[in-house]
């Protein structure tokens, strides 16, 4: 397998743009990308692109007026690691010789549906009697706290901290910090999540180049290489009323974690699927960042904000740049990108030089048996 | 890149089943694929599931029942190209040696849109005024006809073929013969293309087990082999005017017969996309079984017939087997080992050893850039 980098990136600002199509969405962010990896669009040998609910062939939509549909273009699907899915396979391509130079883009327009949660198409019973996803976390929560004696402050805590790097990232649909109080004491949407634990629906797009060592050098571009390229199906919890557990996170991650060659000590910061404040405090346990039951300690002592020892989502996450589903696999990537590269701003992890993405969709009902993909980079 | 093989078959019959669930016909297609080539579940270590209309995580769907989720599923979609752009992957993964067995699952269910022709999701002016794939296939038989010369009688001919075929096919939606006065006079959809002259709309799945030369060895089934596999986006038409040319058919095919080392005339039989039958006359051409302006040759003399110099669509094509939109590639393939292995029962193509399958989809105003995949089977 050859050497694979990420040699741009660019995404939109993400948020809520009923109006404007999910196609001139999807050029900024592939305009963007192009421009920061230097490249003309006839470099490009063979796009992937990731969305949850795009329509048919938004690959083709988006580049057909940029002339750049004259080459093999993927449309991948994964609930919410559509975009990941899509980098995975861009990676592989680009890995065993089909191509030198791919395009992933990751995009969804979730303002289509008219607000609230997205459809879940399933014929099963939880589902068609009303199951949504702030439900199912709420659950997980309930379970969790009663476990290990964690309480809604610890959620709070996870979404002030969100907020407070959200604040930070020019790419976020909400850019302002909260207080725990208002976390607090905001709507409750699933007892014990309030309005400020779960993350918004909204549109945006993502694009990322991929390529060989050899071509980063020839084009001289700052890129990142990738360690770990993993996806994995499977059941989100390890069984009956095991809902604390998350087993596909941790089996996708150990698989990450071997690519790799390394282990959670070695990542300077992640970006985890942060969709609900609960998502990010199992996620810190299924990715190894710390033991089982310790997450309320690694949120206590401030671990994992972005002075902390295991910085994760300085971008704000799910939380707070928002999450259009097939988009937030490769803003993820964007944003390990613009760490590594040390260009975040004022959401700069200082010294990174290992970073982590994680997404995982499905996980409800249905579709229980959801897909995670983790990747691993490094400068 | 390693040899590839595929070891395995199955599909369900084609048609109209609106109340039976869509995972439901996946797993009966994923069983019947796993039993023909000997496999059991376990063996299997990615899934990628093609679909145009499926909905979130269908492949997980599908595959979750029957214990099989624990591996990396990826679903792709790519119009009525979903089935073989889905096969593409899975080809690539065992070709590189990221695993040695891929599971590659086509499937639609078209019935729970109540009826007629498929939601085209464009912002495209013409779709919105009401433009559909009959309408446009209409304009395309006229531009042909008034080109070349064919008549309607030329386009009926091609639909006899396709029911004399299909009639002899047991997993056909419609196994009846017609004769050329019935598919004259059936009922107009878009002048010149009478009802017998369009594909129907339905349901159907079908499933394929590819792996290494080295396995099929090993387990000792019959395989076809691998020549080529391949993927490309681009305009149905070549330039203004220019409706009776598949310029993205032809250059698909040209790449495909690089890859396998061949030509045209090596073809023994082809599937290809007859959504229409001006359709399967434009890729006569388009794929080289004749020159330009020269497929009403081929018809008239029977040359694509069973017994003709290179039979087209043997299995009934779309016309007759019907076109749930991401199964009909993969439906292809499954023809095409049948053919190669000598099981095709009244429908065999005489001492078969080459077959081409072809799927193009999208070509439509907004979907004008649509794509186009192409493979090369032999013994």
């Amino acid at each position: 397998m050859r050497e694979v980098r990420v040699a741009g990136v660019g995404m939109i600002r993400f948020g809520r743009f009923p109006e404007r199509p999910i196609e001139d969405m999807g050029r900024e962010a592939v305009q963007k990308a192009l421009a920061d990896a230097g490249v003309h669009g006839n470099q490009i040998q063979e796009t992937f692109c990731g969305s949850g609910y795009g329509g048919p062939l938004l690959g083709q939509r988006i580049l057909r007026d940029m002339g750049m549909t004259g080459m093999a273009i993927t449309n991948v699907e994964n609930a919410c690691s559509s975009g990941t899915t899509a980098l995975r396979e861009g990676i592989a391509a680009v890995a065993m010789g089909r191509i030198d130079t791919a395009l992933v883009i990751g995009i969804d327009k979730l303002t289509k549906f008219g607000g609230g949660t997205v459809p879940l198409e399933t014929t099963d019973l939880e589902v068609g009697e009303g199951m949504v996803m702030p439900g199912l976390y709420a659950m997980r929560a309930r379970r969790y706290m009663h476990e290990f004696g964690a309480t809604p402050k610890h959620l709070a805590m996870v979404s002030v901290k969100a907020h407070k790097n959200g604040a930070r990232n020019p790419y976020a649909q909400y850019q302002k910090e909260v207080t725990l109080e208002e976390v607090m004491q905001s709507r409750m949407i699933a007892d014990p999540l309030t309005m400020y634990m779960c993350c918004p629906t909204g549109d945006g797009a993502a694009a990322v180049v991929v390529t060989t060592g050899e071509k980063v050098r020839q084009w001289g571009v700052p890129s990142v290489r990738v360690l770990a390229s993993t996806l994995q199906s499977g059941l989100y919890k390890t069984g009956f009323r095991d809902m604390a557990a998350n087993e596909l996170s941790a089996r996708t991650g150990k698989l990450a974690y071997e690519q790799a060659g390394l282990g959670p000590k070695d990542i300077n910061l992640a970006e985890v699927h942060d969709a609900f404040a609960i998502a990010e405090v199992l996620y810190y346990e299924a990715l190894g960042f710390c033991g089982k039951g310790e997450a309320k300690n690694l949120i206590e002592h401030g671990e994992t904000e972005i002075a902390g020892r295991i910085p994760v989502n300085p971008s704000g996450g799910l939380k707070t740049r928002g999450h259009p589903v097939g988009a937030t696999g490769v803003a993820q990537v964007c944003e390990a990108v613009w760490q590594l590269r040390g260009q975040a701003g004022g959401r700069q992890v200082q010294g990174a030089k290992v970073a982590l993405t994680h997404c995982t969709g499905g996980g409800i009902a249905g579709l229980d048996h959801g897909a995670c993909s983790i990747h691993i980079f490094t400068k």
